[in-house]
């Protein structure tokens, strides 16, 4: 049957003529390469001898060559030749020649792949609070993808960042779940492409479903504790939107939601996710997410057990299940213990899937796309761009940035001459083919000819080395730039082997500067030269110790391949800084959590005995500009709005300053009375605007009733008459809710 | 209709004959006295007379004349006149004469009275691992509230303490549900006798339902955000053995759960309380909370909007509703907003507990009681037993303690000669006519002849004052004994107009001990002198950095009026500790939520690369003695247990040490799998065993099917076949569930 039939008849017509272990084989996946480094009690090879086996001996229907940075095919061309060969079995040497999906996590690009583009990550992203930017970036990811033969990615993250204690909140796309909806979108959208059926398009698989973002005491995959109420409110929104765009693949998170795993849960995997959400298409679970049902959750007494667990659930695919999981599969439906149905649903998903990737027509790809596409100047200038987009100026004292005449520019700390980090984690390892300026690199090629820029490092990430060195430098310099933060990592900030020890930073019980960039900045301090710090960091940390000794502070999440270009572009002016935070920067590690849309509740002792609720070191929202912005004239199309109904909100923004600047104008609505507890604000839209000096402009931002539903506590959503108070700037306007 | 009919038939037989004002007033409460201090915002002053008309004019049916401090009512004979004076007026000067429930927040004795007998407070209760003590302080209590005129207690507290930055932890029984269950059950009989018939008996209100201990940021009353599996597992089980003890009320909690407050909520009041965990009892509102849910969840849109939640919820009396209230309730039935069954529901649940409590017999209290029972040395016996068994050793260096031969003792910090500070909050604030030794006072009671006690305050809360003549005291003395720790407080840490202003400690986003007191540490520290760290305090203190600087650390949760002696009995040696942790101490600020029954869960990077899920600084359980105890011979009844069956587990206990001690027992037990994820560790039993030096004894803890059961996503608990680890000290057994 070819490829003029619909998928569902193409599918049908398959899946009839398949035999158990094809249908087995069609749900697991491996991984082509070792895998030692994360799981020390499974670690494992697989060379691609053994997966062209498991292809052509038991029809595994996933397999990828990429991975985590432990595979040994991480050239373009490499991998696209192995990818070619994997696709080559399963067509050629298997009975019914189904391709292979061939899934990557690519989460800020291509970039377990040596001189592929790799763009900030995704909290940097959402710093930009330009959606547009990460569509882009999704779509070069996609072209870089199919160049080396992956045509699944295990992206977008749309997890809502709610706890900065977990080691991947960078991930995220901040702690606003309307921010997190458009950026996922967005990403959905660059990933997918118009069709899937485009050679450039990839299969888009959300995660971590349904809220990994909340572990318990910000402990990597660690229960989340929520009600049904915080679910459909703050983490399913951006899952939703997903969907509605069209997602190919949801992955559940390794986390329990109260005392139930997502990946064993028939609630969440088909009940809400199918049922209520309207999910058609592939799960795919984590890495070894089936195993930890037996030996972490302790939820499956036996392999089998769990393995009979997850297809119950309705979980489609084991990612990296491979050959023991598919057998495991035949021998529950042999013995009665598995009706077949269910292989079947989940084999009419995937085969779905793999027709509407077009896989049947031609699975291959060319290696010259590998060598024109991947890492092309091209897709790095939209890296730069999302890069000087993101970067986020926090304090300014005496306008110290942008740095004016200066003969000396001392640049010190970890993160001035490291690409790596400002890279971040789920980047190849070996950095050896990723060129691209460090901020030392960047302030050296940005300067006057006049100015000379001298380096210490000072310190390592943690390790006091240099004080001295350091002290004189700064002494005699006429500004000094200390770019400290995080180092590259993973999960839970690691692995050790690869990350280094870093003297216990960063971790999840503190988010302090560690001593040793403590002492460092102790000794710049101690100078009268002005003082930038610059922080690349994976999450907000607490400086309310560290802003009193310095002059100025930027921040970059982990800001990509073309990051340290872009912080010297701000620093020295060349970029007029328009990053916003999207998420918060707590005042101390006693506040937590500490997030913008709080809930209001009593205080029985009185409001003035309590310490608030939100007093963050900087909001959610926040960012410093080189001229100001003010704000007038917040006015609404219609007074009143209703079920199916839209307004527009219209706000004057005038550009005071002397210099031409960007503003996020950003809108943020209450209900005054509602049926249930809702935030005290919540985001509910936002959009850029660029001003002369001088000029003045009505921007619009389109509020619809739907985003003015409030949340049940059972999940529902329903709108309820009243006053809803919008708030831009310093402007308030009442909106009615009829 | 008199008293020999069924409560029953006595009920329908009033409820018929009341009219719609009548129903109205018995669903109000109102408090005489000032209430100014806690609620700026709503300030009041009720005076005798005005109480008498809103009882006379609107036939409200609760009334006290205690509460909280503010009454100027705090003397037994004078409150018990007053009291009496206001059953006269209900009784003689109503139509149907009905009379009054009399509350009051009798939380660790009568202490709102002037020289009642004040118990620990309910944490420093949980630590004597001692249910009987806890039974007699609360029949002590029970005697002592009668004697006054009080036939209501809003007692006991069945919150579970999962977060200790809460300003309520103290009020708790400790973190683990078990332990919770046992005293709140204890409570509950001591409170309410062998009938509420009995004069001396007074109706219990067990509180906060459903589980407000784990408020987000730990803020007092923020929303309270977990699953339903959790709120089944840890919060729900205190309340579901009050409710089997025969519990009389139930007092919601100010908190939202998710996003619905728990006062307006028909799902929690009804559906929960009523429907599934069978309670027939009447439910009382915290104070304010109706306004509450107007003014700070912004639930309601008005007052009456308020009222008609929470009478449709299943609240049934509006503690200080006051004739606002009743009338508010008239105008709903008379409008047709609310039906008037719903009234007769709750007027029902009303009068059958004042016909159960004998009211309608004779309401009123003879001042004889209230002089002879009120503060009796027989009940303060009783309360100095259990500040003894309260008293924790948590560090003994060198066998530092007991203290042995010392001439001179210098005693010093903030809670030495401090009795308020060993009361802890719902006490009565002025402090003239409670007589009781302060540490200072006990132990110059307690020392040999030939050992002199030197005393400086050192320090306020927090100000440095003194550091010299500290330093100087304690390098001249033998010992040094630093009593350090919170002061007073209540709720969220105030009021700050009577707690003082503390240098901000304590609060909430700090465990640590404030700078001042650290100095004065750091004072003694300096010195050779074998230094004693005393803490008196409401909660858990994060001491990583103090331990070290210390030899000895005893820790008193607010350990009454007879504290300060049962203190300096352990120092000395006349009473050999046996308090053990109620609650863990953390290490830091960033470890939280720190439990020991934490929920295992995978770890992506493995094992080794995350931070320990709970390395707090001092264990659950944990306490030393001045003898040691060894474990032998842990054993079960039967291999095997099956639904409704129960067996024996039996361990043999040493004490291997030179001193008579008292072990506490504690069985800990884990599924090895279920279908559920279950904590790695969970409490199943305790038992308390006094043995001579070299004696060996067999203790037997008692199992149940029913303690075995896991509880399900959706709350429901089912036993599950597979193996169950019990654990005891360092021994292990397993058991088959069948």
């Amino acid at each position: 049957m070819g490829s003029g039939q619909s998928t569902e008849a193409r599918v049908a017509d398959l899946l009839e003529r398949m035999t158990l272990r094809e249908k087995a084989g069609q749900m697991v996946g491996l991984h082509v390469g070792s895998f030692t480094v994360l799981q020390r009690e499974t670690s494992w090879t697989t060379t691609l001898d053994d997966a062209k086996d498991a292809i052509r001996d038991h029809q595994v229907g996933s397999a990828t060559p990429f991975g985590t940075g432990f595979s040994p095919y991480n050239t373009a061309v490499v991998a696209g030749r192995v990818a070619n060969q994997l696709q080559r079995v399963a067509v050629n040497e298997t009975r019914l020649g189904i391709p292979l999906l061939v899934p990557v996590d690519a989460i800020h690009g291509h970039a377990h792949i040596e001189g592929a583009t790799v763009f900030p990550h995704n909290l940097a992203m959402a710093a930009t609070w330009n959606p547009d930017l990460a569509e882009r970036a999704a779509r070069i990811t996609a072209v870089e993808m199919a160049a080396t033969g992956a045509n699944q990615n295990y992206a977008p993250t749309a997890d809502v960042a709610r706890e900065p204690r977990w080691g991947r909140t960078y991930e995220t796309y901040g702690e606003s779940s309307s921010l997190v909806e458009a950026f996922v979108a967005a990403e959905t959208r660059g990933l997918q492409g118009e069709s899937l059926r485009d050679p450039t398009s990839v299969a888009a698989t959300v995660k971590h479903y349904p809220a990994s973002s909340e572990p318990t005491r910000g402990e990597d995959t660690a229960p989340v504790d929520i009600s049904m109420g915080t679910l459909r409110r703050v983490f399913l929104p951006p899952f939703e939107r997903a969907i509605d765009e069209g997602v190919a693949g949801v992955m559940p998170m390794y986390n329990a939601l109260g005392n139930e795993p997502a990946h064993s849960s028939t609630f969440y995997l088909t009940d809400l996710l199918r049922d209520r959400l309207g999910f058609e298409g592939v799960t795919c679970s984590d890495w070894l997410a089936v195993w930890m049902l037996v030996e972490r959750h302790q939820t499956a007494a036996s392999f089998a057990e769990a393995v009979e667990q997850v297809a119950t659930a309705g979980l489609d695919i084991a990612s990296v299940g491979g050959t023991q999981h598919a057998d495991t599969l035949c021998e529950l439906v042999e013995s009665g213990d598995l009706p077949e149905s269910l292989l079947d649903r989940s084999v009419r998903r995937i085969l779905a899937l793999k027709f509407e990737l077009g896989l049947f027509e031609d699975p291959y790809v060319s290696p010259r796309s590998a060598i024109i596409d991947v890492g092309s100047e091209d897709h790095r200038r939209v890296s730069r761009e999302a890069a000087r987009q993101s970067v986020t100026l926090l304090q300014n004292d005496e306008e110290t940035l942008p740095l004016g005449d200066v003969d000396e520019l001392f640049v010190t700390g970890p993160n001035a001459d490291s690409l790596d980090n400002l890279l971040g984690g789920w980047t190849v390892f070996d950095f050896d083919e990723n060129e691209g300026p460090t901020v030392r690199d960047g302030l050296e090629h940005v300067v006057d000819d006049g100015t000379t820029v001298t380096y210490e490092p000072g310190v390592g990430s943690d390790e006091s080395a240099g004080r001295d060195a350091v002290a004189s430098r700064a002494e005699r310099a006429d500004a000094t730039v200390a770019v400290l933060g995080e180092p590259w990592y993973l999960h839970e900030f690691g692995p050790a082997s690869l990350r280094g020890e870093n003297g216990g930073f960063p971790q999840r019980n503190s988010l302090e500067l560690p001593p040793a960039q403590r002492d460092l900045l102790d000794a710049v301090a101690a100078t009268d030269t002005p003082t930038v710090l610059v922080l690349v960091t994976g999450r907000p940390l607490v400086l309310t110790d560290v802003l009193d000794q310095v002059d100025a502070v930027v921040v970059a999440f982990f800001p990509g391949l073309e990051g340290g270009r872009a912080i010297a572009d701000v620093l020295v002016g060349n970029t007029n800084p328009s990053g916003r935070l999207p998420i918060t920067f707590p005042r101390s590690m006693g506040d937590f959590p500490v997030r913008y849309d709080w809930l209001p509740h009593p205080s029985p002792l009185g409001m003035d005995e309590h310490l608030p609720s939100y007093d963050p070191l900087f909001e959610f929202g926040f960012g410093l500009s080189y001229t100001e912005f003010t704000y007038d004239s917040l006015d609404v199309s219609e007074e009143t709005i209703a079920d199916g109904g839209e307004v527009t909100v219209s706000v004057t923004v005038t550009n005071t300053g002397d210099r031409a600047g960007t503003e996020t104008v950003q809108l943020f609505g209450e209900h005054r009375h509602s049926s249930v507890v809702t935030p005290v604000r919540e985001l509910q839209g936002f959009t850029k605007v660029t001003l002369s000096p001088g000029e003045t402009r009505t921007v619009m931002i389109t509020l619809t009733a739907d985003d003015l539903r409030v949340v049940k506590p059972d999940g529902s959503r329903t709108l309820e008459s009243g006053a809803y108070e919008l708030f831009v700037g310093d402007r308030t306007q009442t909106l009615a809710i009829s």
